[in-house]
């Protein structure tokens, strides 16, 4: 490939946009009135990738007025009531894909978080279920678009994980569980935005852009499965499949207010995503749902695992999704990893879901400590990037600018010698059972265990853009490879969340998150969310856990 | 180290080893009669680490004919059954640790399958569970001793795992699963040999000399768990503990006519076990029982797994120990893998085994194709050894030599770049789902999937020493991660058994084998295992589907 091919290819990127943009709006049926409202919002998609555009300061306050009712009707359904109007027709798919289509273009223009529109193969499965109402609507997914981080094979379409070289790398195969969920009902109507690398905690990449918080286009949507939490975070999806390896779907499902859930490695299946660094085992990215509804969450894990994906993965575990039935819970809250402190806002969320907790009969809540949480930067350090980021850094060979997010994930990197790979898993390894024996020493005196821990996503809620240098809060749970479920509490106050007075931090890295929180306003409107973190293989524990917080407040999705 | 301090180094090991059968002995309570039969016995220890010593022909007769009438009473139970007798009080403890003592001594002597005699720890468990008897009779197995690899950690003891520059290197923990087991009410009572590097299906090393067949001193014991397969095979253990990587569970299990279970990744603890290559993890090794009784090989996989381990090793699957209900089976016959054909009488067990199943109403079997078995090695040949074997060359700095079967073993190695492993990892998993899908193709119509593979160990029954160049009967499976479990089928017979007239073979390696396999006489008394393989996480089915073989057969434990 030639030096300097990269712009050639991202205006051939954008253009690709472009065009699915146009066939989408198509599809949506836009009429004078929506085209008009469209046309005056303040657009993220900027005049070229290199652009990062104007974008809206409030994208959910913008989005919400500017959809007709009709969509709205559709698209602020939880989802899985949408399908029991789908179930017994009293909307078609068709419907359904076309409200979302608009949502998903308006979300698109807002946050940028949309690398491509999928409108004639969603509209051709739309139809498909339609005329096959009879035979499918039992399906437990029957009719449901879904939307696909962009590094998510789907037949047909180049993947690139954010980088312009693998922009003519066409596949020819679904990944395995987009075929499961097709034959479960749903089917993929929007490639989402992922940024260079995908090592990164936002959403930047010269294949689309710098993609925006929903909620505050001054913060960054979280990364690297940016584009779903924005789109998710607007609920112009009913559900997106994401991927995680260091925070991945977590942070950004945190930075927009919703659900995201890394499932434990072996749940459900993500050997077939593309990435840089394949064949590399040591630490593994693992894929799960975000979605602004539980229900749907839990849903879509149960459907995927229903259809006992073991049987065409081989990396799989046969093990049910099955919800435990426990009459007491015992849970411990992370305040903090003592190197990092939380902001005002997510030290108030903690509280809340403490004095939640701890109010109702069957709960203990207990504070759990960090565990040498120093460790965790130094081995993932040397294991993400075991080749020294060799293979990164041969995508940079059309030219492609080195993103600074990019730069500074990897300026640890070295190429490995064998035994020194072997040594840092050795102490993975070591981490890995020591962590579990910090773990057990919560037990109580019956023998059990504590069910989960409940702590910040990331330091600060949604950060400023190019800010998000520490991701400790997140690959902690990587390198355990424990489920963690992201889930809203509540946003940032500008009351209640001012800076903390007198503050003394505890280090440098501490009092550069300390000085970004200069002020609430700076994140107003950022949701603020925290996680649900348990043992290997616990994922529906978490689920049951977010489930039984939301109905706290009375919640429905 | 200093080179040739090998043999001040192997001096050393026999000397531990010595002083350990003399403590045996004592703890035993050898009379005048027992110590002049045992005398007389052919040995296969010999003057040094060096020396081959004069294997008995025909261990198992030797051994039969010298143990004493109240010490057979106690070895020939099914350790199930005497477990049963522990429980009740109606033989005690330390009366069970001293017949086992005299069998495994006399064991010793004939196939030098003991690295380390453990009389003193063994006396001081069993008094100590004699003693706690009303608290401690409930356990699942109590008073049962029980016999390890010598790779297995066992506290205060050195591991060497077969080189000899690890003889000062001394532990200070026990394995997890030995924990669990002691917790369990069993104790380990001696120390097995394994060969050097672990890789070879025979046992040969210079820290104990050479293992030998259990039902023919002519023969191998196979390896690398050949202590485990010799003294299980002589019933001079209840049940051992092996490890397996590439067969070596397997095969002295197969070789010995006993049982010998490749576990899935996943089910109970490996993961603290002492080898070359720790940290490698593109391969990796996994324990199993190896007894001649299946009921103890259920039992002892149930009880490590209905103890949680994944709560003490970060590594395993919460998956409880479950028999699977099927009113149906459908079973696969590998005949052959078309590379080396079987040897005439593995080529009749498996005829019988089939013709068995086909008889029973509720089985269906049929013919299972080999899935590009030229693939496996290739892999292995890179995966096994990524560094190229320095790790395990390293342990040569004593001077210690290198064995023909380790040469082997390594000679393909290479010292693999991290580009390089991740493509062998690629290379892996493409492997393992092309080979799931071919096991899918089996699928009736109905949907039922193939519930297990019947297939050779080995090409032939126990080889002679020095000739087990072939391992993809069994390491197809480690490729594969999937649990395996050898069963005996019946031994060679003089009759039925003559080579193959008029054969053609596939390729040189199948002609070395069919010469091998020279006249019936040459493996006289050996025994003919086969394995049921199955998809991973299926052990339980493979313990199942063995029982009802053996039902077949009317026979007992």
């Amino acid at each position: 490939m030639l030096t300097d091919s990269w712009k050639d290819l991202a205006a051939k990127a954008r253009s690709t946009f472009q065009a699915s943009l146009e066939k989408a709006i198509e599809l949506a049926g836009f009429d004078d009135e929506l085209t008009q409202k469209y046309g005056n919002l303040p657009s993220s998609i900027g005049k070229d990738t290199e652009d990062f555009g104007l974008p809206a300061q409030y994208p959910l306050q913008e989005y919400i007025k500017t959809l007709p009712k009709e969509v709205l009707n559709i698209t602020e359904k939880d989802p899985v009531e949408l399908l029991k109007d789908l179930q017994s027709r009293k909307v078609t798919c068709v419907e359904v894909l076309k409200a979302y289509t608009t949502a998903a273009v308006v979300a698109s223009r807002l946050t940028n978080c949309v690398q491509e529109f999928l409108p004639i193969e969603a509209l051709e499965y739309a139809q498909q279920l339609d005329a096959a109402y009879e035979t499918k609507k039992h399906l437990p997914l029957y009719g449901l678009p879904f939307s696909i981080k962009e590094m998510i094979p789907f037949v047909g379409r180049s993947v690139t994980h954010g980088s312009l070289c693998y922009l003519d790398r066409v596949v020819d195969y679904n990944a395995d569980i987009v075929d499961i969920l097709i034959s479960n009902g749903a089917y993929p109507f929007v490639r989402t935005t992922n940024p260079q690398s995908l090592m990164m905690l936002e959403c930047v990449s010269f294949a689309h852009g710098r993609t925006v918080n929903s909620h505050n286009g001054n913060l960054t949507c979280g990364g690297s499965s940016g584009g779903e939490g924005a789109l998710n975070g607007l609920r112009a999806s009913p559900f997106g499949l994401g991927s995680d390896i260091g925070g991945s779907i977590r942070c950004p499902a945190a930075f927009n207010g919703i659900y995201g859930l890394r499932s434990t490695l072996g749940r459900i299946p993500t050997a077939d995503y593309f990435s840089c660094n394949m064949g590399s085992e040591s630490i593994l990215s693992v894929t799960g749902p975000l979605s602004r509804s539980l229900s749907t969450v839990d849903l879509v894990m149960k459907t995927v695992i229903d259809a006992k994906p073991w049987l065409v993965d081989p990396t799989l575990v046969p093990l049910e999704w099955k919800k435990p039935v426990q009459k007491k819970y015992r849970v411990g809250i992370l305040w903090s990893d003592n190197i990092v402190n939380p902001s005002p806002p997510i030290k108030r969320a903690l509280t809340m879901v403490s004095e939640k907790l701890s109010g109702l009969e069957n709960f203990e809540v207990v504070s759990f400590e960090p565990y040498k949480p120093e460790e965790v930067a130094k081995i993932l350090g040397r294991l993400y990037f075991e080749d020294g980021a060799r293979d990164f850094r041969s995508t940079l060979q059309t030219g492609e600018p080195l993103l600074e997010q990019t730069r500074w994930a990897i300026e640890d990197a070295k190429d490995l010698d064998m035994h020194e790979q072997w040594y840092w898993n050795l102490q993975k390894q070591s981490y890995r059972k020591r962590f579990l024996k910090h773990w057990r020493g919560y037990t109580d005196k019956d023998g059990n265990l504590l069910d989960a821990v409940i702590a910040p996503v990331f330091p600060n809620v949604a950060a400023k853009h190019e800010t998000t240098k520490y991701w400790t809060y997140t690959s902690q749970w990587n390198l355990l490879d424990y489920p963690v479920l992201a889930f809203p509490v509540t946003e940032v106050d500008e009351t209640q969340d001012q800076p903390y007075a007198n503050y003394q931090p505890l280090n440098d890295l501490d009092k550069y998150f300390y000085e970004q929180y200069d002020s609430p306003s700076s994140f107003l409107k950022a949701p603020a969310n925290l996680c649900l973190a348990g043992l290997r293989f616990t994922d529906e524990k978490l689920v049951e856990l977010a489930q039984i917080l939301k109905d706290c407040d009375g919640d429905s999705d």
